[in-house]
C-alpha cells in the first residue's frame, strides 16, 4: 500500500483561477469581464473580490485617472528617470518608481484614512460632535508632533482634483462618514484660519474608506495610476534625453500639447 | 549690470504640465478627464499624446482586463510574493513583480509586434504573398534558433482572451495588418500540423501595433495592468500567509469565489 | 548692482569628497587606502567614519564572509533568481533579492541589537541581575506575542559561524556587554529547557552593537556581505538554467565542489 | 509496488552547500574561511569557484575599495537617495541603487573587457602589432557611431585608481595581455592627441580579464562593492536630510572629516 505524501508547502489563493482555456477572476471569466467592465471596475473587483455597480466602476476609473501623473516633480518620475538614465531596462526603471510610493509620497491615502477612522471611532464613543472631536485630535496631534494626512499640498491652494473626485462620488452616492469627517477636518482648519484644503491623496483615501477598502490595498490605487504615468516618463527619459544627464529636480518646464479642451 | 546665468540643466517634458491648481495631461485638464473618460482611454493619451475615440478607448481597457492578472503562476507573481514574505512594503513587492516583465514574461507583446513588422515589411519588399513570406521567415527563424513570440501558451491551448480581443477589435474597427498577419502566422502553423494558436501576448501586441504604438511601451501596457494583481498578490500573501514561508511555484490551487456570470 | 541667488537645494554630504583627479573617503585618500586596508576595514570606515585597527578590520571581513552566501534556501536567493529567469539584467536581478533582506529575512541583526540595549539598560537602571532581568524581559515578550530575534535557526542548531565569530571578537579583544547579553540570554533560554543558540545574525548584531555601530545600517552589513552571493546566483541562473522554470523553494541540492580543506 | 515520482522542478547548484550545521562555500567550510581570508578573496571564490593566492587576494580587495562610493556623483546614489526620501526601507532604498548600475554606470568594466578581447583576437587572426590593430578598430567604432568603454572620465582627467590598480596587480604578478592592450589603446589615443586615459572601469575590466573572470560577473564586481557607498548615503539621506526635499544633483558639496592620511 502506498500512501500519500502531502507537500506542506501546498498553498490556496483566492484571486484568480487558472484552467486550460480559462482564467476567472474573482469567479468571473475573464473573457465575459473584457469589453463589459472598465479598467477601473475590475481593479474594484480584483481587490475588494465583487464587482462594482457601474456608477462606482465609473468613479473608481475617476480615480485612477485623477492619479496617473503629476509630471516631473514627483520623486516616483525622478527616481524612474534617473534610473532609466543608466540604460536599465523598462521594467526596472517603472519598479524604481513605483520602489519610491511610501509614506511621504502617495502615502496620505491610507493615512489620510485612518486618521478620519480614528475621529469617526472618537465621535461614536464620546457622543461629542463631529468639528470638536477633530479639534481635540487636531490638537492632541500637534502636541505629539504628527500632523494631519492629506490636506494642503506644496503646488496646489486647491486641488482641482479633489472637487471633482467629490462630485463624481455625490453622483454614484457614495460619499459617506469618511467624506464628511473629511470636510468637516478642512471646515476646522479653515475656522482656525488654515488655509489647508483636502488634497487628492486625502479624497481618495475618504472615498476609499467609505467605498469600503481595506487600508492596507489603498497606496495600491496610487501605484495601479501611477505605472501609466511611469511608463511615460521612462520612454520620454529614453527617447527625448542622453544617457547619464544630470537630472534637476526644480529646473524643468512643459513643452508638450497647449490646453485644450476634451471634443 | 547682471548677466543671467544658464542652468544647462535645464529640461522639459511633453506629458503632464503643473501649474498651481491646474493639472494637464497632454493638453488636457485632468479634471475636465476625470468622469468623462476610462481609465484605458487615459493611457491611451499619456502613452501617444492624443484620446481615443471611445471605441478605442473601450479597446484599451479591454486590453488591461485582459493581463490584469493570471493567477500564482507567472514570476512576476512569485517573485512580488517571495519578497512579501520578509516583510518589504507593498510598493517594493509590488516593484519587484514589475522587475519580473522582462522578455520571457510579457516581453512576446513587443517581440511579437517586431516580428510581424518584420514579415509585413518583407511583403511589402518583394510582392510576394502572406503566407509564403511568412514560411521563408519561419525557416529562416528556425535556422538561427530563434523562434516566433506571441504563439502557444504552456497552460491554454485556446487562449479564451485572444479571440475576444480580436472581436472587440473588430468591433472598434481597428484589425490592419497585423492582426491580420499573426491570423496568417497561426494560419501557417496550423498547415504545418503546429497547433501554435496566437495567445493573450500575441494578440496585444498586433493589436497595439495597428494602433501605431511604439515598440518600446508596448510591454508597459502589460506592466499598467498587471500592477492591479500584484497588488492583489502581495496583499493576500501578508494577509493569509506567514512571513517566510516556502512559496512553491507548483502547487497551489485556487480556493476563492466559484464560477459565477455576470450580473 | 547683481545679488547673489542661493540654491534653497544645495546640499552637503559627509561621505566621500570628489576633486578632478582625488577621490576621498571619509578623508582619506581612496589611492592610499587601496592596498592598504581590506575592504572589511574600508566598509567600517564609511559607514563608521573611522578605519578600524587591523584586529577589527579583519573581523569585519569575517563578518563580511560569514554572510556572503546562505545557498538557495532563502528568500533573496530565490527572488533574485526568480526575476532573472524572466531575463532581467543582473543589476535587476540582484536589486531583487536586496530587496527581501528585511524584518524576516536579515533583519535580525538590528532587532537583536535593540533587544539587547533594552536588557543592558533595564540591567543599570534597576541594578537587577543580568539573568534575573532576561527572564523578566523574555516573559513580557512571551506576553505580549514577540520573540527575542537571533536565536534559532531553521536549519542549524547549532550555528558553525556563531562559534567562530565569538573567537575571532574575542581575539580583536570586542566582546563587550552585548555579547555577554546575548550569551546570558542563550543560557536563559537553556535553563528553562529551551535549545535556542545564538544564530549568526543575533551574533552579528551583538557584535556590532559593542563596535558601536547605529542600528539603521546593521542590516546593511548582510546587504554588502549577500550581494557577492546574489551575483553568483543570478549567474548561475543565467547560465544552467532554462528562462522561465518554476523555482522549487525546497527541492534543490548541491552538485558543486566536494568538500575540502584550505591550503 | 509504489512508483517514485520524480520532481521535474528539482533542481541544483554548485555555490553553496548547506548541511545542519554546516556552511560551505565552493567546497570551503564558511568557518574555516571567516577570519583566513579577506571579504576579496570570499568573492574571488564565490564568482570563480577557487581560492585565489593571497596576492590576488589582496588586489580583489583594492578593486572593490576602488569602487566604494564615488559621493553624490553618480545616478546610483541620486536613485537611492530620491527613494530614500520618500520613507523607503535601507533595503529598497539601496536595491534601487543597484539597479542603476548598467549600461551607461558601471557597465564599462564588462563592456571595456569585451572591447580588449576584440582588439587581442584581432592581433592573434591577422598576426599585425598591437597598436595598428587598435587604430583599425577604433577607427572602425568611430564609423559606426560606438565608442571604447573605459577611457576618459566626466570629472578625472588622470584617475588617481587606475595608477595605483596597476601598481597593486604589478605586484600582484597579474597583468596580462588585456592590460598590455588598455594600455595601448590610451596610448594610441594620446599618439592622435586625445587626452582619453584609462579610468578605473576600463582597469577594473582589464584586470578582471587577465584575472579570467567571466564577462558576465564583471560588473558584479562595482555591485558588491558600491552596495556599501549606497547604505552609507541611504543612511546620511534618512539621518540628515527632511523626506521629500528636491535632490539636486549638482549644487552639493563635501562637509565631511578634512584630508587626513593613514596612520
Amino acid at each position: 500500500m502506498s500512501e500519500t505524501k502531502t507537500n506542506p508547502n501546498s498553498w490556496t489563493t483566492e484571486i484568480t483561477d487558472i484552467q486550460p482555456n480559462r482564467v476567472a477572476v474573482r469567479g468571473y471569466d475573464i473573457a465575459r469581464l473584457m469589453g463589459n467592465v472598465s479598467f477601473g471596475a475590475a481593479v474594484y473587483l480584483i481587490l475588494r473580490g465583487e464587482l462594482p455597480d457601474e456608477k462606482i466602476g465609473r468613479l473608481m476609473d475617476a480615480i485612477l485617472v485623477s492619479s496617473i501623473d503629476h509630471g516631473a516633480t514627483p520623486p516616483s518620475a525622478l527616481a524612474a528617470r534617473t534610473v532609466a538614465s543608466t540604460g536599465a531596462s523598462l521594467s526596472a526603471s517603472v519598479a524604481a518608481g513605483i520602489m519610491s510610493i511610501n509614506e511621504s509620497h502617495g502615502g496620505a491615502i491610507e493615512n489620510c484614512a485612518r486618521q478620519l477612522t480614528l475621529i469617526i471611532t472618537r465621535v461614536h464613543e464620546t457622543g461629542s460632535g463631529l468639528d470638536d472631536v477633530i479639534e481635540t485630535v487636531l490638537a492632541e496631534m500637534k502636541a505629539s508632533g504628527q500632523r494631519m494626512s492629506g490636506f494642503g499640498h506644496r503646488i496646489h491652494t486647491d486641488d482641482p482634483r479633489t472637487a471633482r473626485l467629490f462630485e463624481l462620488a455625490d453622483e454614484a452616492g457614495v460619499c459617506g462618514p469618511y467624506v464628511e469627517a473629511a470636510l468637516a477636518v478642512e471646515r476646522v482648519f479653515a475656522s482656525s484660519g488654515k488655509r489647508l484644503p483636502i488634497n487628492v491623496d486625502g479624497a481618495i483615501g475618504a472615498l476609499l474608506a467609505d467605498l469600503g477598502f481595506d487600508y492596507e490595498v489603498m497606496n495600491g490605487m496610487f501605484m495601479i495610476a501611477r505605472t501609466a504615468g511611469l511608463v511615460a516618463h521612462v520612454n520620454e527619459e529614453k527617447t527625448r534625453q542622453k544617457p547619464m544627464r544630470k537630472i534637476d529636480p526644480v529646473d524643468h518646464s512643459y513643452d508638450g500639447h497647449p490646453a485644450r479642451d476634451l471634443p
